[in-house]
């Protein structure tokens, strides 16, 4: 039985505590929170937990195994410090850290103190990702040309960090996991309309050695709200729209087909146009899945998918793009 | 009466035929080009005109007032100059030029020579497009914030130029003529699948020292065909969906108010979402009214809102967006 | 204090219980179910509860003002009956009773003790209906052609009650709600595929004296879900889309205007094609509305708009449709 | 070489015109109408061919092999017994005729004569409507259970026919084509809001008596133009939206799985939901596939698919429509 501790009960502290209670091999133990109305909740929902307002109580205690941190993204390194030194596993809300340093040091200290660390990167578990993972797996893309994705809405304004941080982490996650490649360069633009540090529109484009190509657009300021991720390979191209209940990836039998390339211009391009393809995407909760698999790999000493190593690459494109931004869009070498 | 003279009997050739044709106080009168099979079908399609085989003999021809170009750009600046040279007004395809130089130089003949240049940047004669100019004209979306197109398909590619100078010219040519101010810097990032020199995918993003941000998503590599612009305000924000046959336009009555702003964590930011409102938009042929328009500015002595300036405008960005992608993203002043 | 018993811990039970729960002068004391794992789960989620087995008993209680009855349709009338005349207001599910007759009884019983009845048509509290019973309240669609429903998914067969039983009510009580006028009479077909008495798919049309005709599009065996209501007036016409989040209502400035009508073969039409409008809709649940409204009208002694007779009005349609069908689609007269 | 005359230079005469003309093994050798303006648009676009105003000189005429009659279905019998008693084959625009009995006498004068008579049901050669065929013919769907069909728009009142006659045989057709059973009997619905005589909202339900239902809901006052089919079938179940462009065909692998029926409390049903699939169809102009087939027929003396007794067919149910709605819903046996 892995004997589960929570910080930060806000909003999606209370989904993080209901998956893990649920999770055979888990129980959630300590509920902790620095909020009174936040404490107010966690006593009433969870009447049985022990409820907590100092989080170096929590860490502390002997009575549990595993550190659900559930925080602004500044407070991270400091509880997951703590956290490790104090022999606990720990689940990070995402993005991991603030900086790459932050991250590399969690890193170094949970593989000293043999502990698993897992970055909340949800969107992983979810149907439709898994979906997008078998495909490219299994080769039915081909080669990859290009993953753009769109998450625009209008958004709610954070004080703490810009649109990248706040949107960027689901699509990178996603980008870092379904492509093995390892990113080799970004360039990011955006601006701010409200204040003078927090941008509320980017874009972000990240090269890859091998010429795939990855777009981010994010956007604080969008009347509509779009979840689109197009990914186009060689054999097979996919759509995956999010905001869809029933169809949500649709795979197009669709490209060209370049014949012989001799130079600019004698490039021979045909056009394939078939059939599409909605395949059935799992609807189970991802963090119920994600909260199974965090209790497994403590009891089975297994690495996760999202483990410190996806955090820290998810943090360093987030922290190039601000670099890239503040110089203008200049190109940072990952 | 102005007659004018065609080259250029392609894909499109035969619309701009069709619509100086049946403009009042315009005249057809002959069609050039190069290629026997597009002579063969002007012959067919207009036995009564005089068909030509060399441009040459057509530009000087003294039978003309003004030459529509509907050429490849890497000629355009060959055939304008001759034709403004020999006293022709020029209707030019967009883009207008191959370079800013070339641009430059053509505008600075014509005003020598007091003829009118119009480049062919359809979309501003489009209902759409005549209806944002307006919305944004009578300030019904407040200062803008930005404006963000996507313009992707499964493309044909093009030989002599990329993505970026086949696609980017509509949006460019539609953003020049709905923002007033000058763009500032353009940052652009794209990459070349199947050939080593020209993207087939690229983004640019166009910053003004107002603060709006403009951003362009080119691809002709996407299974689907998307064509949306998102454009928000401080009033009011808008979608427009041009695949859409009756609801292209849908204005939002949505936004952002922020009360106050003394630093990053005293923003107090409030949210607004109103009614939706979808004008309805004037169905007539663009090209009809560009080409109505263009005989009026002749026989009016009046200057086109697509004018020599409005191409240079757009080619200058053309030129800057190959200039940053080949620089890795580097931001290249306008 | 308004003190309310329920039966019928299911589906829609624990919705109810809530919402009354949560509606200031109300209070849910007791809840009753004969299935074991309803009670179970009554018992688990409200500790404080009195939780019941046995109907008569619940019915009987001194310390209950009102009983909430979210059974199957075929018990409503002796559950409601034993209620009221131990006098008790009542709050039934949809459709009121299985037959006309059964209605009439109750509503005349409920004037005898002078008690309230209120059938849950949920619908008319939700934001879209209210929406639409104002747009024709004030005139904006002007006087009505017609009102054309389909509500259409891969249904779950119901084993007592056929497809219109099952979904029809929710149509036709926003028909009653929103059109003042009385039908005139229905014709109804429809087939059932897996037993010899269990329509699975049926259309319903029904007869105005005003010449208003509606039409309900029923089915269980269809693989896409489909909530889409057309209602068209002389003024303005409408589309609700129940399924859409954000732009359920579309307000459409299109119609015919009829110049001259002296015969058929004199009909001169035009067409107008103007604006559409999307109004905001309240996103309200419903049933908490619904439920206020209830304690409202006991404690001020006022009728609700989805009273007794509104619930007989469903009823008697439903009837008429049940009886049609049988008669290879006779017109029967309301 | 088939020479045909054309009689009705409207709307659609134009484009059977051209459609023949391209037709390997056809000539279009005459065009006639009464109206002076189609008189001279024939001249316009085609100077080479004979224009007549009056039909009878065209259908006496022996340079011509086959009559295509493209006028008013109530002129259709006349003009299609003259032609044919002139041993002309007639391809006649749908409906074929105004009535039952005409429709007899011209397939039994055909019969005698030797000659084909094709109905224009131009939806059969449509990609959609054959990849539709041929999905049901390969038993992909499974025996059936409905076909429901929507076709609505703000349509254009027809003066001599009600929405019924205009819009229906569209459907109807296609009914007939996909589904071999013979119809049993219909019932229909339908209301006229600006003439006595001519419905404007129709519904019509038929019978088949295997169980099948079809469902026709046309309307000419809607403000949204739908164009929707759902044909459920026990294997799977396919939605034709025909103004998607590129997907217009969705197969679902949806449907109810009947476990046992021993009575209707004892029905166990369990649900399948798998995989879509959007199967391309194929874009060639469904009139051109009809005209070269046509040709074929005549030339190798086959009996074609949409031949007397198809357009017969659907005359059978738009009588009866008109019937049962006339007699306010009763069932009409075919």
């Amino acid at each position: 039985m892995v004997k589960i501790g929570l910080i930060g009960f806000g909003y999606w502290g209370p989904n993080v505590v209901r998956n893990f209670q649920s999770a055979e091999g888990a129980q959630v133990v300590s509920i902790c929170d620095i909020n009174k109305d936040a404490l107010n909740r966690a006593q009433k929902n969870h009447p049985t937990k022990k409820i907590i307002s100092n989080p170096d109580e929590l860490i502390a205690s002997p009575e549990i195994d595993a550190l659900a941190i559930v925080t602004p993204v500044f407070t991270h390194f400091e509880l997951a410090k703590k956290a490790l030194k104090n022999g606990k596993h720990i689940f990070v809300e995402k993005p991991f850290t603030s900086t790459v340093t932050e991250a590399e040091e969690l890193i170094e200290l949970a593989d000293k103190k043999n502990l698993k660390i897992m970055v909340d990167h949800t969107f992983l578990f979810t149907g439709a990702v898994r979906k997008i993972k078998e495909l490219i797996e299994d080769n039915v893309l081909g080669n990859l040309y290009y993953f753009d994705s769109t998450r625009v809405n209008l958004g709610l304004f954070q004080h703490d960090i810009n649109v990248i941080w706040d949107l960027a982490p689901h699509d990178l996650s996603i980008m870092d996991y379904v492509i093995k490649e390892k990113p080799a360069a970004i360039v990011a633009s955006g601006t701010a309309h409200f204040s003078s540090e927090l941008e509320d529109i980017a874009f972000i484009t990240v090269y890859f050695n091998s010429n795939i190509i990855a777009h981010f657009n994010i956007n604080w300021l969008s009347p509509v709200k779009v979840r689109m991720t197009l990914i186009g390979g060689e054999k097979k191209m996919l759509l995956w729209n999010d905001l869809e209940k029933d169809e949500k990836i649709k795979v197009y039998d669709r490209g060209v087909d370049v014949e012989n390339v001799e130079g600019v211009y004698n490039l021979l391009v045909s056009y394939r146009s078939g059939d599409i393809w909605t395949p059935k995407v799992d609807q189970t909760e991802a963090l119920k899945l994600e909260a199974e698999y965090f209790i497994d790999c403590i009891l089975n000493n297994t690495t996760p998918i999202n483990d410190g190593q996806a955090g820290l690459r998810v943090v360093k494109i987030l922290e190039a793009s601000n670099l890239s931004i503040k110089n203008d869009g200049r190109i940072i070498n990952l």
